[in-house]
């Protein structure tokens, strides 16, 4: 099975639940994790996150730490990425992990780890850029508007849907509409903070975590202006539509048909 | 074999040499050619081009002339596309496209007649929309810059290449560098007018017509500071690969390694 797992970013360290479960997807004791610090400024991100799928059980947990575009494709660094069952994505900026990783061999590798099972997770930037076309950055609001949202192209496991992260907390419902207008066969996956989608064979989407991930639906779309929307003014859509899920919920899209089950409110604490 | 024709606008009508190609290409008389023209705002876009392909011999012409998105997945349009050997976007506002056609049944029909050998083509607006991240609007400018280039979903027949068009008539050499410098696994074609690069498997590139096809290969950048430059800053590139084609050029790219082909200057007149 092929299993994405973009996280909203704001992990909660002190009640890792989210990396206790891709540690767990991972293999466990089984597991080899791949860290991918490349979105973060910090020289520190990476060995960071190896304690912490360490001290969750993880069998073997390495980080790359290469800043380089030349120093991507080394043997080392390839056979890590044929060799792991789960592989993370820190945030920072997405568009330092597409231009330092994009039309390298290690994107190559990346991409068949994830078409034979490896786990793809990444928080924030690292989700972003998990999609054909990424959110690389824009503004908050609620309103969709001409210019509020830069796309460039993510790194790229599906081109199904796009994802937003800090999604209620940066209030992004304006951008996530808006690309969903630009292009209404896309999904949009607004993800709160400490909060996960995780995401089966492109298919089937559970919610995990403490807030939401809202999903925006826009085969429904009877029309918008988005196309003919200039400077800066607000965008109208009709029919446009929304779900908000949480912990427990689920998402199964076949054909085109959206069966969603809502469970009532769950707490991990 | 998978036939992606993407035209960077301005086509002579007088010396309609690129549509002979496209007619020739999707079968002559034995053609059944498919005109999109949603994105354009001129009523007489379709047939305009249902004449032209006709008096160039093409079989059976059409235009599928809907403007709502409940009017795409009507049982004509889609037999329509299923039984075509061409299909040919106009030019106008590539959002117009993406935003009708995006998430449709036809959308998923259009993709298949692409896997299975009908020539995908399109002009201006219709070139633009070829590829998975397409751009949308932008600035003109021979220096990439920060939010130089809007990009949105399009309708996505490859991620290979990102498509600009009117390109050397427009001055675009910036905004398509941006975008290169985002994700150096996507290789930059922009288009000159009255000019086509006829893509077969998204490997083997072919230059036909007045113009030149500029590709822009960022796999050879060493670094750029694109993703920390902000606020309409120009961007800084080292080693991105630029090839300027015309007439009768080639271009094949295998396993990274790109093989060129050029050729001395062709008349088509």
């Amino acid at each position: 099975m092929k299993i994405l797992m973009p996280i909203g970013g704001a992990l909660d360290h002190e009640n890792p639940h989210i990396m206790r479960e891709f540690v767990e997807r991972s293999g466990g004791a089984q597991a080899r994790i791949v860290i991918l610090p490349q979105a973060s400024a910090l020289a520190e991100t990476g060995s960071h996150y190896v304690h912490q799928c360490l001290s969750l059980g993880a069998g073997q947990v390495i980080s790359l730490e290469f800043r380089q575009r030349h120093a991507a494709d080394t043997t080392e660094n390839l056979d890590a990425i044929e060799e792991a069952s789960g592989i993370f994505f820190t945030g920072g900026a997405q568009m330092r992990i597409t231009q330092l990783i994009g039309g390298t061999r290690l994107a190559d590798a990346l991409y068949r780890a994830y078409l034979r099972g490896c786990v793809i997770a990444g928080t924030s930037a690292g989700a972003s850029v998990l999609s054909k076309t990424m959110i690389a950055y824009g503004k908050s609001g609620p309103t969709p508007r001409e210019r509020i949202v830069q796309c460039s192209p993510g790194l790229g496991f599906t081109d199904r849907f796009v994802f937003d992260q800090h999604f209620r907390q940066r209030d992004r419902w304006g951008r996530l509409i808006y690309v969903v207008c630009t292009h209404p066969g896309v999904l949009g996956i607004g993800i709160d903070e400490d909060t996960a989608a995780i995401i089966e064979d492109e298919q089937h989407i559970r919610v995990y975590g403490k807030g939401a991930v809202t999903i925006l639906d826009g085969r429904t779309i009877s029309e918008s202006n988005v196309a003919e929307v200039e400077a800066g003014r607000p965008v109208a859509v009709g029919h446009l539509t929304a779900h908000v899920l949480t912990a427990g919920c689920t998402y199964d899209c076949v054909n085109g048909n959206a069966h969603i089950t809502v469970v009532p409110s769950l707490s991990d604490e």
